[in-house]
């Protein structure tokens, strides 16, 4: 199950050496993750929110080249796992060929007491039939 | 070769959940290895900045048990690994007893052109002294 | 000269009383006024930057109403004032009919120096060319 | 009523122009009040926010002078007013005899419903005798 996103380089994202910085590709992958779940799954954060969560539980990127203002990247992000309230992720981007980041997280669906939770069967089900198609 | 610093969990770092928002922790492990540079090494990221750059070519941080508001957490950091002109951290940060995020992440020295480039040979002994001391 | 931006308020723009935190509102006006030099004048900043500067000199918000996870906010700017070097820039942001917040800044351009310098004829009268259609 | 805290300029309030961008000053002066609030009226935000709040209502900054990485400020708030439910703040940075940027907010007493509500007398007689002594 893939997502993607585009997303431009902006001011506010770049320090010093006129580089991203990189506590703002963190922020970046945040909203791809929660464009994913409000586009792709139909569960916008601001609903899940109210009665559960999904804290990030592991998150590593590398970087695999600088980027800069102005630059048009696409973030992509893929499912590559899901257990019974974990889920794991896998994240690219690219500004035209060239790979900028790729890396991975695990996700975690909590209740209300932050304690993991089963995906209910609606997303479970969503995600399952999409990786089936993408295999 | 190991470092230390104090850093209270503020409001600004909370999110709706009311825990740290994760890419804020990447904020505070980016002030931490500044700090370290500063305050360690003698070489404040102000001046090294001048005529080279230690980009953040990987990174990796695993969240053990949630920080909230008020919280006051120890951030430890340990030169793991010492490269011609990379150098391997290890990050550790708890709250009292309780461990709240562990890590790693590989820096590479680069000169005003973004080439890697070895670092200076007083930043070398600096770190494989205390390195050896630290064994 | 007006320019109108839609943004969702996300995750990561909100604080632990659920609400934007309101830093992230400067950033939405930075990014608002990133978008309108982009798009309503051709003259996006990371061309802008590579030969002068727009620094905000003053800049003031007013927070009518709460803003919450979830919400699609609608952000307004108005180009108030064009002096030699300096513009004088009206903020308000709706969210359906209610007003969250209203406001006021100044740019000024200046040269790789930091000095102020005239704004480019081009720029000066695509704004005075649509300040008169708006009046 | 005054009080002061330090803060060196880093690497992560600083943009591509090597200055700090401009919303990072509204993240310190949000950590400064909370800074007053916890050591000048022993009611810390992670105290206060769980049976109340104190949201910024209107904030203004004016920049007199670029903060470059490296710098170290000298932040100021002086209460100016104190009302039934609201508080007048004025702010103040400078770098040696320098001043960076100076500016007012206003901040409101909320209950967990977000209605104003009065100082409680603690802070109203401690707030008020100290601005009696520095007139």
């Amino acid at each position: 199950m893939q997502f993607e996103k585009p997303e431009k380089v902006l001011f506010r994202h770049c320090d010093p050496a006129g580089i991203i910085f990189y506590p703002r590709y963190f922020e970046m992958v945040n909203d791809l993750v929660e464009a994913f779940f409000d586009e792709a799954l139909g569960w916008p954060f601001e609903q899940l929110l109210a009665q559960s969560g999904v804290p990030t539980a592991e998150i590593r990127l590398r970087f695999t080249a600088p980027s800069r203002h102005g630059d048009q990247l696409r973030l992509r992000l893929r499912v590559t796992k899901l257990g019974r309230a974990s889920m794991g992720l896998e994240f690219h981007a690219h500004c035209g060929a060239e790979q900028r980041f790729e890396g991975n997280s695990v996700l975690v669906h909590v209740d209300a007491a932050g304690k993991p939770c089963p995906w209910p069967d609606t997303i479970r089900n969503l995600i399952q039939t999409r990786m089936d198609i993408d295999r």
